[in-house]
């Protein structure tokens, strides 16, 4: 009887341990996953246990009542000081001594599976990178005079083998009131970067099992998005965003970028503008989680290369022309207050790897988050801006590549587009047979032709049409017959809707009369020849990204598509089908992932091994890159038709049924595009 | 004759090499120390060697003047440009096509040897932790982007072998501009710490040679000393001091730990007044010595433990009573920006570790640069402020204590003591045979019975007695017959001596009337039976810890004695023997190390392996706490006596013959001490 058996669940690690081993001692040496700040003096409580009792055929032992040693002085303490729930144990002070059945709930793991809210059943293991240890420091010794520091460090080798820690300069201040409060106990916040060094990065005088908080933050060009969560458990505390300040300098990246060449001290005014806004949604979080700025000891951030570069304080100018050199590709592990957010002033910031001089860390978070390479399906993933980020990959290989889609998607450039925002039309039906349009608009639950529209769209009015609202109009035009195969919008004759008017030689296709409702006085919105070239334009670009990753991957399909970021979310994959703006695919396989980089951010901030594993894999991609790609350029010339008819439309519940209509581009394009290369 | 021996001096070393091989790469192959910036570029010229001509029988190697190939196209440009020495060859560039001997002179080695300005022969080797390094960083290439950082990081590694440098964030926006200008070629300069971290601390476009340099910083409780060096060179291009500012809140350090525990806020005030006076200093020197502070990189940093929580920011209360327990012990490598000092910021600060609560990294530096264990003779180092800091060692074991010595030594608590400034007292002789004093001030080279001295010293005045001078005063009267071996001043009566005064029951000898010269109508000197008791006090404190050691050390004599410090520099070892501050040992075995503490700041700031082996060293050393040692207190007691006629004595050039005295002491002191006892 000198040892037992013992089993853990849900893990079912299983070992013999000596008579008398406590059974967070036995964790221990099975490497079975239960939590401890205190190092087991009984005083944390982080690893509750609850014993099993009775016959487990499953996994072969039979438990007696008795496995456990009686419930000791220092549980009854606790229980009685902040309550211990019924049956459960505290693993430092329960002993094993018979065979034992042992639970380790949810809450006593520190690698616990945290769900994501999105509705896929993906899930987080935490794995923090930074974690309260309870050092009880000896007292200093005359005889053999170290530092406290150097005490409290052998404290964390001996009852944590953490080694090698470094205690910043500017904590030593701190340390000796901590130690004499705590009577020579203390706790630290023990932070690992991805490449293993450990830093201290706060202390408090004895048990300290305050939360700790990080921000998972996506830094776009547009906006900016941030996640406040604990780091213990996950849990999202709070969720904002703010306008990037920098739009005032430029719409897009490539704007932003010329304003740094052109303007002495540009890139410098650029990156205080994005700091400011950085540490202004930092407090606004921290201010509505209600959590102190101090307990913020970690930050992650993903973002584009030009905004890399910009929060950074380096001038991005190089990533505006060939060959799109950055200055540093790798993930950075560095002070947060580099970057001026006022949060704990030893706090980490991680910054995601770059893939290449167009594919930034934004997309590293998308792989991070879709895990294309832990897929035998080859993934497609496309994250569209103004640059689109496409990732294509299965556990083989996978590679990326990012393609000049321009801002069309995001509603500019487009005659009658605009932001996202409320009263922009956002979904689009026309009827095939009466060819009349009807249409939603953000902030408005009604379709335009239900009677109580005019009514409940007067807050919002109907403004312009957003870049999921363009797709969507095109797509139904072509569905509907009013666009034909090259993009051309026919007459009215041709057509028969009256809503096809002339405009010089080419027609626009009238979405909505301000006639209609709701009474706001505004301008027509028409759809014109000049949006659906534009839109196509995108298109093809997108589509020959993804095609380039498919010949250099050797193949004509793709087994699934997924559609990251916003504009992802709010496009219908059918439309997105029609309009050819992604290689063929069964429609039930094109999935919508949300923010995925935002996903990734949170991810990474959860998890250190997840770092550790998207470094590892960035390294590992094949990066292509567009510009230098003849091929791109021969399948961006090929995917400017609208295809309407191909593989996904048999799957369509509507009946996609009319004949193929063909009209003649008008004179007053072909001169157009004629005078135009005259001025050129 | 596919390979040649090739042989280099001064190193001796020797090998075989293939026919062709330049003389930079056999340099490394053999291990031979031959410096390069650029890597073998032919741009740098650090490689000089001089290559011998004809029979070398003691290297048994003959070289005819072919052995090296000819004089080429890189060499030319570079003599037309530059120029280069007669007879000197660039070593990347010459290639070895025989047997061969080659010099390499002492300013194309890294690892130069530099004699210390001290009288001592001792040499620093040059093993500086900050090197200028040039990399030619290929151009980003498009299909494997990786960042300019990442190739230049990979440059390191393969030219220089430098593996896993950190480039800090806040150098990353220099970085493209810098190759840029660069054509690809950058110059950084690299940091290794002594636990091998290797840091990017600045970098320049293209091939930068400009010199690098270093702070080394002796910060003493009354003054604080630097020097300005020359990082690669080693020379000191400035010297200066100031007074600690922290004077002000209290003379010695017990006074300052007592303000900082009885005021709030108080610490933090003595932190800032030294932070700020490090600052000033700094910038002094480099003005002074016509350097840019950004071209100073590493600082270093020796004082007392006191000293060192103050300039961290960390309350030295505890340093105030047992334990004497330090925040930190370990030697520091932290941002010399986090203690305000204005030079590049990127600037690393090095601080030698601390032995123990009293004994610093100033005691540190001083066994750096005495090198206690690595000599035969078993040696005693004692450093004397308000504190004196002892050490005992030789190669088998280095002990070390401090002993709570008291400011008598320096000038405080003796009734006309004053500090170390002109117009004191610094020399003192006293006639055997007329009892007459003669004495010498600071600021005036003649004696005061020289006819000129009081013309001569009208400028500075006779205001008070140094340390040295009173340890000078009371030994001379001893050697005179005036005191007794308990200390006690004999009468007119008993000495023979007009000058013996009374004073209460007591006596004084009266050193100066004002009368006498240089008419500036101050005070009387006097030196006092209180003056005797303190440095009695103090003389007793010091020989206590001494014997302490010896006791460790199981042994009752020394071979040498080394005083180091201001201190230590100016008393003359015969009247320290003379008042018994120091164990027997022949008067010429004790010698002055002048500023130890400093030199050894300055070996630290010039070697990288000096960190090391210090920091190794003081690790070993055994730390003796004299507060708890009860043989300290019997030791101190029995040391109260003034030896006189003890062994150095029969060295003495002087003839001291006459016989022992011995006085009474006056009814008066003994009712002091009651009285005394009773307001205790």
């Amino acid at each position: 009887m000198s040892d037992h058996l013992v089993i853990f669940t849900p893990s079912g690690k299983r070992g013999r341990v000596p008579d008398g081993t406590s059974v967070l001692d036995a964790a221990r040496r099975l490497g079975v996953d239960l939590d401890s700040v205190c190092g087991g003096r009984g005083i944390c409580s982080k690893c509750q246990v609850t014993p099993g009792i009775g016959d487990f055929p499953k996994h072969g032992v039979t438990a007696a009542a008795t496995a456990l040693s009686p419930f000791n002085e220092v549980e009854a303490r606790y229980d009685r000081i902040r309550g211990l729930a019924e049956g459960r144990r505290l693993g430092c002070q329960a002993r094993i001594q018979a065979d034992a059945l042992i639970d380790v709930p949810a809450e006593s793991q520190v690698h616990k599976q945290v769900i994501r809210k999105a509705a896929s059943d993906r899930v987080i293991e935490m794995d923090p990178a930074t974690r309260l240890r309870f050092v009880q420091v000896p007292q200093a010794d005359m005889h053999a005079p170290t530092g406290d520091w150097e005490r409290a460090a052998a404290a964390l080798a001996a009852d944590w083998g953490i080694e090698d820690a470094r205690l910043p300069p500017s904590l030593l201040p701190r340390l000796q009131p901590a130690l004499a409060e705590g009577d020579g106990g203390i706790t630290l916040a023990v932070h690992e970067a991805a490449d293993g060094r450990i830093r201290i990065l706060d202390l408090w005088p004895g048990l300290h099992e305050g939360a700790l908080h990080g921000l998972a933050i996506d830094l776009g060009s547009t906006t900016i998005a941030a996640h406040l969560a604990d780091l213990a458990t996950g849990r999202v505390l709070a969720s904002g965003g703010v306008m990037n300040p920098q739009i005032r300098f430029g719409e897009d990246l490539m704007s932003r970028v010329s304003y740094a060449m052109m303007n002495e001290g540009g890139a410098a005014e650029l990156t205080r503008a994005v700091r400011r806004a950085l540490g202004d949604l930092a407090r606004q979080l921290a201010q509505e989680a209600g959590v102190a700025p101090g307990t913020i000891l970690e930050a992650v951030l993903v973002c584009n290369p030009v905004m890399h570069h910009l929060a950074l304080g380096i001038d991005p100018t190089p990533l505006g022309q060939a060959p799109f050199a950055l200055a540093t590709s790798s993930a950075l592990d560095m002070p947060a207050a580099d970057l001026g957010l006022e949060i704990n002033p030893q706090a980490r910031l991680y910054i995601l790897p770059l893939i290449a001089g167009h594919v930034g860390a934004d997309a590293a978070a998308v792989a991070l988050s879709e895990g294309p390479g832990k897929s035998d399906d080859l993934t497609l993933i496309v994250d569209v801006g103004t640059n689109a980020e496409i990732i294509l990959g299965n556990r083989h290989r996978v590679l990326a590549c990012s393609s000049p889609t321009g801002p069309a998607f995001e509603g500019a450039q487009i005659s009658a587009g605009q932001r996202a925002a409320p009263g922009a039309i956002e979904r689009v039906r026309i009827d095939p047979q009466t060819k009349e349009p009807r249409f939603k608009v953000i902030g408005c639950d009604l379709w335009s032709d239900d009677p109580d529209f005019p009514a409940q769209s007067a807050a919002t009015g109907v403004t312009g049409i957003c870049g999921s609202g363009i797709i969507e109009a095109i797509a139904e035009m072509r569905l509907a017959g009013l666009v034909d195969r090259q993009g051309l919008i026919g007459s009215t004759e041709q057509t028969g809707s009256a809503r096809c008017i002339a405009q010089g030689r080419t027609h626009a296709y009238l979405l909505h009369r301000p006639e209609d409702g709701p009474g706001d006085g505004g301008a027509e919105i028409l759809v014109t020849q000049g949006d659906i070239r534009a839109i196509q334009l995108a298109k093809s670009a997108l589509y020959a990204g993804a095609r380039l990753l498919m010949d250099e991957m050797g193949t004509d399909s793709v087994d699934r598509v997924v559609l990251a970021g916003a504009f992802g979310a709010h496009i219908s994959p059918l439309h997105a089908a029609v309009l050819g703006m992604i290689p063929d695919c069964p429609l039930d396989r094109i999935t919508s992932a949300g923010n995925a980089a935002g996903t990734g951010a949170r991810i990474a901030l959860a998890s250190l091994a997840a770092r550790r594993a998207i470094e590892a894999d960035v390294r590992a991609i094949t990066k292509v890159e567009t510009a230098i790609e003849p091929r791109f350029q021969e399948h961006f010339v090929a995917a400017s038709a609208l295809p309407h008819a191909s593989a996904p439309f048999t799957e369509l519940t509507r009946a996609v049924t009319l004949p193929e209509p063909a009209f003649n581009a008008g004179g007053g394009e072909r001169r157009r595009r004629r005078r135009s290369a005259d001025s050129a």
